[in-house]
């Protein structure tokens, strides 16, 4: 049932995150195997990296579902073009959610491979935010998350909750259910509050 | 005498996929170091995400040949300028023999290692594509092959070859035949008939 | 003693790049978060693509002084704003000493791999060069080094000479101190008489 639930989460986290990619594909003017390429990145190029860095299977070789919900993901945004117009409430949702998951699973990761928290939080930053970072690169951007999104931030902030959590003895779902609301929470006041970090 | 075949047919393809690398650095005014490192990440680019995906020894490290045929490579444009002029068909016919053999590599050493086929297809695409996305990104270009070429579904194509030959009990070799067949194949009927995938 | 001189070495080292790093994210109006990002992956990232390819644990993730000493170089950038100004003497005296030792360091850890010495070479030009390739794709700049600048051609007579000295039976150290001097020497010469590579 609880794995069943991830699952769900996992699935519309990479959907939100594939559907970023392919949107800004589209805007300019990639065909359907770079817009499918960049989705992909997007979702999976954190985790890639986090997998190489640990030095452990890369995760999406493991089961083919990444890229198949990627290949719905696609398909989705050719069939209703008008996701392509604007950035919708319930993509941010998914796409919060999303990072979330995927910051708490970088740094459950990380642990599990006998690092310490600091490196585990590292891990949750780059597992949240580097796909993002790979997506802007291929589409010839300078990384959004380098300007004005607290994405990053909020990777690390939840990272310093489980961090803490676990210092104070909380039980292991606890520590991540407290990392996950903290990630969601410090974006949605971000875009409530319209916080950004300063510039140098 | 079929590896001495092999063996030429992979120098060739490294050949033309370095060309390919060092021609678009020298419209950037690059220097030779740079232009050496593009043609190199563009010839080697591919094959050494696969290698660190895989987790096995990355290729171009085990013999020196791959950087020796590069630093030929450079020396050959720059005494010859004239290949810097214009797309000729020789190269043309190098590199989609080239794409063809690295695709199949990839094929092969994803099997080896004990991948199931729909990993071995992704990475024939990354070790055929994949240094050319490197190398537009060394060269601050959006990646040529997300807007117009049909390079990576040349390779996704000759993965499916691939894939039903063995289904069907093919030997390997007649595998591997028919995989670069569609991979040449696809390559000139795309030239000959301005083929394309469609924009998202 | 003498590990006490290179640590001191490697951390000025670090924080030359960090800030050479941070000073070009601030060009582009990157928050701190991308500027920490993109000093960290100047510092950082050669030797992280160099432990990769060797398949060895990757160096940052062993011990969290280089994140540190990052995050110290982001704070003294914006406390004293004048070091955005110019590019100073010292600091280009901290970058040289560090890319003569991250250039040294890679040899080593190459040959203590057990990869024979034209590897080793090359994972000297990457540890000592590619952060700075790095930087520049993420801030979307066309890579400066393989433009006009002759670090990863100084980092590359510095194997050279490490390699010659070794041919001719001197001790480690001195293969090392040598390296060293060769990458420091022609940094300097090159900036005294305005040396570069011929374009191609």
């Amino acid at each position: 049932m609880e794995e069943t639930l991830l699952f769900v989460i996992e699935v519309l986290g990479t959907v939100a995150f594939a559907i970023s990619g392919i949107r800004l594909a589209a805007t300019k003017g990639f065909d359907w195997f770079g817009a499918y390429t960049v989705g992909l990145v997007t979702a999976i190029g954190g985790g890639t990296l986090r997998d190489l860095l640990l030095d452990i299977p890369v995760f999406w070789m493991q089961t083919s579902w990444y890229l198949v919900v990627t290949g719905l993901s696609l398909a989705t945004v050719i069939v209703f073009r008008s996701l392509l117009v604007s950035r919708d409430r319930i993509l941010f949702v998914f796409d919060s959610i999303g990072l979330a998951l995927f910051c708490v699973i970088g740094i459950q990761k990380t642990l599990a491979a006998g690092y310490p928290m600091w490196v585990a939080t590292a891990m949750g930053v780059i597992t949240g935010a580097f796909g993002g970072v790979i997506r802007d690169i291929l589409i010839n951007d300078e990384p959004i998350i380098f300007q004005k999104d607290i994405y990053a931030t909020a990777c690390l902030a939840g990272g310093l909750v489980y961090w803490l959590m676990a210092e104070a003895g909380a039980e292991a779902a606890w520590q991540q259910i407290s990392c996950a609301a903290m990630v969601i929470g410090l974006r949605i006041a971000s875009l409530k509050y319209n916080l950004q970090l300063p510039k140098v």
